[in-house]
């Protein structure tokens, strides 16, 4: 499936190449080729270089690529220019861990909500935002623009609370339940599933002992 | 890559199937069609078939897949009918929330010991285990067999750690740092890099504000 003509696998490598660039900025480093790149990255300096030519290609040959200048357009590309405000349903161990991560502010999501059902939960303080109640998430969506959704409560409740959502204007979910969600095709959904992968590694784990050499994981 | 001459694009769906089928359980059914299993998974009943062929094929022409000796199946394929031991390095709010998530342990993952370097997190306990510092975890390593660690520190430290972990017996890392690890080719990693997935829906919200049907999320 394409977008803007760029492949969704290319998009989905976009944020690792953004994560890389800000390591090179960290180290002091300001141009690079794609074949320094490709060794940091374990993929191959001919892949690097289709991918980025998919924005133009910022690298100028013979002279690698300006490091600050690559990891702006990648930001922009990924929307990471402008800041997006989030809320976050379920203000369990999950919820509030994510709540409590500051490193995401950094890269402009703002935690504006957290909400949860159980009273006693009702006005405690997360890095400023307190917590409310499901009774006002449609109030609250109707008096603040919010972009982002994360769902971090049981899958019991997930599919009703993401419709609840979707029909509040909400048009992207993080979803953490361990479920699928189906919403309208204008809705984005990015679901992290921690027990799959969980499932992957013990997999993993079971080949090894198997005596086998690698398995279906990294 | 083939692992048994099953290729990981398969092993990756396989925790889907697991899921669904549980939730069949849970609906009291006992068996399904890999056509109504197609519908409710979204993906093509001959994928279905081709999927569970790999694993000799469970099903019965005209009488469909019997559920629970599937998911069963699929679950000692999976490694999910032996428990493993796992451990948590970082006790901050992801690493409390994943040694809170007691719904692992039903799928055999036992949380048997979370670290940190925080003196004042020394001896906190948590479902039953105390925090342990760091100065204590290769005693701890040596002491208990551990299959799995959870990596929830920053990523300023989690190569160093891994490289400790490994060094004291761990062939699994399930990785919450924002870094790729590079580790022996007989140790696994499952990175969950939350950053790039909160990334990819940004992506998807800028192509939704910019009039667009659907993007690469999901």
């Amino acid at each position: 499936m394409e977008t803007r003509g760029i492949s969704r696998a290319v998009i989905g490598r976009l944020p690792r190449y953004y994560r890389y660039l800000g390591d090179l900025i960290d180290e002091g480093i300001e141009r690079i080729s794609s074949n320094d790149l490709s060794k940091k990255m374990h993929v191959t300096a001919s892949q690097i270089r289709q991918d980025l030519n998919n924005f133009g290609g910022f690298g100028q040959q013979g002279y690698g690529y300006n490091v600050r200048f690559l990891r702006t357009e990648i930001g922009r590309i990924l929307g990471l220019d402008k800041s997006h405000n989030m809320i976050i349903i379920g203000a369990g161990n999950l919820g509030q861990a994510l709540a409590n991560y500051a490193s995401f502010e950094k890269n402009g999501f703002l935690m504006k909500g957290i909400f949860d059902v159980r009273p006693e939960l009702d006005g405690m303080m997360i890095r400023g935002v307190p917590v409310r109640m499901m009774s006002e998430l449609e109030t609250f969506l109707a008096e603040n623009e919010i972009d982002i959704a994360a769902l971090a409560i049981p899958k019991a409740r997930a599919v009703e609370v993401s419709e609840i959502l979707v029909n509040n204007g909400i048009h992207a979910i993080w979803n953490f339940a361990h479920t699928d969600l189906r919403l309208p095709k204008d809705v984005v959904v990015e679901s992290v599933h921690l027990s799959d992968s969980l499932m992957k590694l013990s997999y993993n784990i079971t080949c090894h002992k198997n005596g086998e050499k690698k398995g279906a994981g990294v």
